[in-house]
């Protein structure tokens, strides 16, 4: 088999065999098929597509490129969730423990990354003590015990996915619905997953700006999944502006708690009743999505699930008290509240630009190198829909610094008011389940 | 400026500015832009084309990439002639003599390469003592004097499109005709050329196997040329079977002769003389293209192109006794006649095919180290459209050995004859003239 063949193949608009998707990736992680013919393809690929049979091909191809977590020794269906990413997306955190409170195995190996804020094992360092330095053993032991553990990225997974996705990153060929698709579920996969439910973004703030594109992306996925025997399903929801009130790592713990207490937004809670109904069901633990989602809401009203969290954090050396007393999170110097310049209703908070003041003040990673600051970030008072007074506080800035006139700046440039009324945008577009 | 923009920008379909282009060559020939970003750029260019604009200045900068033939020194309009190449392509021998009677300078510069037969000096190198190896300025000085001279290719001609070439035939990205156009224009312009005839092949025989691919090919290179200031005019000529009847380079020779004596096939002597009319109305020797026909018409006749083809053979060392003793030329040990199977029409005389069993004799280079053997050959007695009679022959093979079943089979299979009367194929097609 030649590489230049293969090319040619799909850059005619034929789809590729099997073993020619299997050819391809093997010799790209070996070394023997350079750069320059990977990139010609998947240039090919961006214009000509892939199949629902081509995609399910690489994404397996991808997985078997590297190591494969076994989780076949922890009891029951392992559901893992995935999040195109968004900004204040607290989600991972309250979703956990809800649905390790209905006996859902929550097997869950996370990074650290870059971003506006730090990844899972970030926020959950805000709690003192927490680790993730277990061993496998330990982590299985946990899972099997509590329902809940999480563990650092180790291991390596899906070496050929991060060979194309630097290559694709140089080459202008991200944006392909099918790569972008079989990225994400040879990861999902390879990391052990028996079910997955994906949270696709949509709106100014996600990574699928448009509708149509998040439901092709969505699709795309539930499709690989299916075709490979992973049940999968996907909820598209909005992104147009942050999720919940808290952007930041501690802060967002204490949104989850709230969250899992019933208390939290209503935006964060009718989402992880939304994802979580999925998981549930996916797992075999109920009979509908109406029915999970019954289970979930008495979950969080009798505090199994806050019980679950507490638990979870004790397992894993965390100071479970701070979720009764949350004040014992790391706690920022100053608060500064912004201001509304004008009465009226907030008709736009552009996601990206909040979560970049956010980083602005501490609570990302802009390089590798960067440290995070867990205590800072910011807490939203008023949402898209929402009435204002002049001068009444659209949100808190939780910062260790004296100095933030620049991280207003940006958040008044962000910020958008007008004084006829505006509705606020649907949170959940679509669900996927087939 | 970053590569990574430039290719995602024509990936959308929009074009590339005179500075990126010329980004691109300058990083590219410089080896600081990847072959990896450069695959993917092609294969964009593939998908979305180019613009007049970007194809002239795509040329330009490939042009400058390297060194510049200054034939300055030489009087007149220098014009080239370029075939997209073919079997039994003897143009470029009977053209040189033919306009440089009617004092057009032929400024040759030739190579060797692979192929069914040798390049044009190594077919010329069948005359005894004829040699190209002479300097810039003799070359120059016997141009001036006799207007027609030939030299082996030197200098560091456009790397950039070497270099591309290589890419794009590893990268499935050879058949663009925009990348094809500006391939052949920058060699031709670097070469020196002030005015270009191109004459591009179709049919099952040529690179281009539709009249649609080869019109939009040579209007392509038409326009590149005008746009750059080069005069150029194109020629869309018959390759569905072989040229002329000789394939082999002595045999070429002897065919070459016979065509400046007026006595050469038709089709031969007329796509030279629409070529040559061309070349010299571009030259300014002649008012119109029917003017030019006919003053090319009166130096076969009247003897002063074969004179001119025994001044050029003589001043480059060559035994000009060759034209009027032809038996002089290098003679293959043994004539064997394919026989016809059957009588009828000859319907089909696949070119590349033929072009093969010549090579399989030893007329052609398979690979660079391959020695070519000047004598052998074919020799058609039988175009498309001709009546043949069971056992009549249909071609003469020259050879050195007394084992030819290999190629009379490969020759059998690639000629058809049908009971019915054929028309035989248009010889020239098209004309493009801007």
């Amino acid at each position: 088999m030649r590489m230049v063949d293969v090319i040619e193949k799909k850059r005619n608009g034929l789809a590729l065999s099997t073993e020619e998707i299997q050819f391809f990736i093997d010799g790209y992680t070996d070394g023997s098929i350079p750069d320059y013919q990977v990139s010609a393809l998947t240039m090919a690929i961006f214009f000509q597509g892939m199949t629902e049979k081509e995609r399910a091909d690489l994404t397996m191809a991808m997985v078997k490129s590297g190591d494969q977590i076994d989780l076949s020794a922890i009891e029951g269906v392992k559901v893992d969730k995935h999040s195109t990413g968004g900004v204040g997306d607290t989600t991972t955190l309250v979703l956990g423990p809800l649905v390790a409170a209905l006996g859902v195995p929550v097997a869950k190996m996370s990074g650290r990354g870059l971003g506006h804020t730090g990844g899972t094992i970030d926020k959950l360092e805000a709690v003192q003590g927490f680790h993730v330095e277990i061993d496998n053993e330990e982590f299985i032991h946990l899972v099997n015990q509590n329902k809940i553990a999480i563990i650092g990225q180790s291991g390596n997974l899906t070496p050929a996915d991060k060979k194309l996705y630097s290559l694709r990153d140089v080459t202008a060929t991200v944006d392909s619905i099918p790569l972008i698709a079989s990225s994400i579920m040879s990861k999902k996969i390879a990391a052990g997953a028996d079910a997955i439910v994906l949270d696709v973004k949509t709106g100014a703030g996600a990574f699928m700006k448009t509708l149509d594109d998040s439901r092709e992306l969505a699709k795309a996925m539930v499709n690989i999944g299916n075709n490979v025997g992973r049940r999968t399903m996907a909820v598209i929801s909005d992104m147009s502006q942050p999720l919940g009130f808290a952007i930041g790592n501690a802060l967002e713990v204490k949104e989850a708690i709230d969250t899992m207490k019933g208390e939290g937004p209503k935006d964060l809670t009718e989402l992880c009743l939304t994802l979580g109904s999925h998981m549930v069901y996916l797992a075999g633990k109920a009979e509908s999505l109406e029915d999970a989602r019954s289970k979930l809401e008495e979950v969080i009203r009798n505090g199994t699930a806050l019980e679950t969290f507490k638990v979870f954090l004790a397992s894993q050396g965390g100071d479970a008290s701070v979720v009764d007393q949350p004040e014992k999170l790391p706690q920022a110097k100053y608060q500064f509240e912004l201001e509304a310049k004008a009465a009226g209703y907030v008709s736009e908070i552009v996601a990206d630009e909040v979560g970049t003041a956010a980083m602005l003040l501490g609570a990302g990673r802009a390089t590798k190198e960067s440290v995070i600051d867990l205590a800072v970030g910011l807490v939203l008072k008023k949402k898209i829909g929402d009435k204002v007074e002049k001068g009444e506080s659209l949100l808190t800035i939780y910062s260790n610094s004296e100095e933030v006139n620049q991280v207003k700046e940006k958040l008044y440039e962000s910020i958008k008011i007008t004084s006829g009324y505006v509705a606020p945008p649907i949170l959940v577009h679509e669900e996927i389940t087939e």
